[in-house]
């Protein structure tokens, strides 16, 4: 893990971009964060748009972060940025976009070649993020998990032990595999529904949510639209996830 | 409007209790509420049990909304406590106990007949309250309703204009014409689900949920079975209200 550079936000936000081997990432910590007294960590998921695009609104989930104490945390997708296309991905993506255009229903072979070889390239790679991000003196687990592809945080959740409680987006398209890997979560989770989001299978949602074997569970729905999740419910997810990182 | 008793609860909430006509009822107000700062009111809708089952749970969501600056009050409902039975009503109650003893579906002739004759004779009551209660100098409006049988709330929500904001608990029967009513509804709602409620169909709330016509509505569900609602989610809803009445 590389710094290369490093920049304060308002007066109380460190923010450090890195590069992890060949994956650049961003890290904010609370400048009041040391060896002495380590910040707890939240890795930020994001869609597969680009860290450049998605820059401004990561900047403002870490800055609301921050302010309740903790560092957070992400890196680029694979596939996104500039990082190396994902051919599959990128197939499915156009088959995805034709099956729209033509008014057919998307069917589970789009769907799970469109997320289930990034879930595989991307979940090891956030893993080895944490690995790096753990070590830095000013950083302690346990970890929270928030937002992005509801897939990789839903394989993160199942597989990596760090992560305790985990804020999940319910905006993309969940392959039925998920669904299996759903059932054998058991982290405390804190589920956001746009419920008008017409990108969105509302039906499909609420299934893995159902699913989920976490005995504490919550559901927000809200109107608003695919980006417009309340700012009381932004807040409400940030509590969610001090309270159960403090 | 009678007053017949008065005591502090703590030192800065003063519980009332009343009679309104020959319904009897408790009003709760922060000790600081008076002419010059009158507090917002919040009705605290409650099941058919009867105030006095229901008395210590609707005596700390009233400490915890005076605690924010809210006062609260609550009526009997027709046929529960010493009020008289409403024969109809509890005909449908023995008709619900035998189709569930004998694993058969609830018809919604059933469900119809248990909800819609207590929602009729509910909703003109806590109107007049309102209205008495509303003449108070060290109360004011705009008011908002938060719990008990949905079907009232979502009748109040629809026929009551100094009712601004609702918290509606979808832990009970609804007939069918009351989704009706609920694409009528245009106020802020703040839905709560227990997700594992044996006794609730989800699907029925969900649909419920679905159909207001509230361009502001959050549905928040979570574990924990009919009366485990979440502490954080009871916090949630107050600061809902206190969002919109404030």
């Amino acid at each position: 893990m590389h710094f290369t550079s490093e920049q304060r936000l308002d007066d109380d936000v460190i923010e450090r971009e890195f590069t992890l081997g060949e994956i650049p990432g961003i890290l904010w910590t609370p400048a009041a964060a040391s060896a002495a007294a380590p910040a707890r960590l939240v890795l930020l998921g994001h869609p597969p748009l680009g860290l450049g695009r998605m820059y401004p609104r990561l900047a403002a989930r870490a800055r609301y972060c921050a302010a309740q104490g903790l560092a957070t945390a992400t890196i680029e997708l694979p596939g996104s940025g500039d990082r190396p296309r994902l051919a599959a991905v990128d197939q499915a993506r156009a088959d995805l976009r034709r099956a729209m255009e033509a008014g057919e229903p998307v069917g589970d072979e789009i769907i799970d070649a469109l997320i289930l070889p990034l879930v595989d390239a991307a979940v090891p790679e956030w893993q080895t993020a944490l690995d790096a991000l753990l070590a830095l003196p000013e950083i302690e687990g346990p970890v929270g998990y928030s937002g992005g592809v509801i897939s990789i945080g839903v394989r993160l959740a199942l597989v990596e032990p760090r992560i305790a409680a985990a804020v999940l987006f319910a905006g993309s398209f969940v392959p039925r595999a998920m669904v299996e890997e759903a059932r054998r979560v058991t982290i405390p989770l804190h589920v956001l529904l746009q419920w008008d989001d017409e990108g969105n299978d509302r039906q499909a949602s609420l299934d893995l949510f159902d699913a989920f074997g976490s005995k504490e569970k919550s559901l927000h729905a809200n109107m608003g639209g695919h980006t417009g999740v309340p700012q009381s419910e932004g807040e409400a997810a940030s509590r969610f996830l001090t309270r159960h990182l403090s």
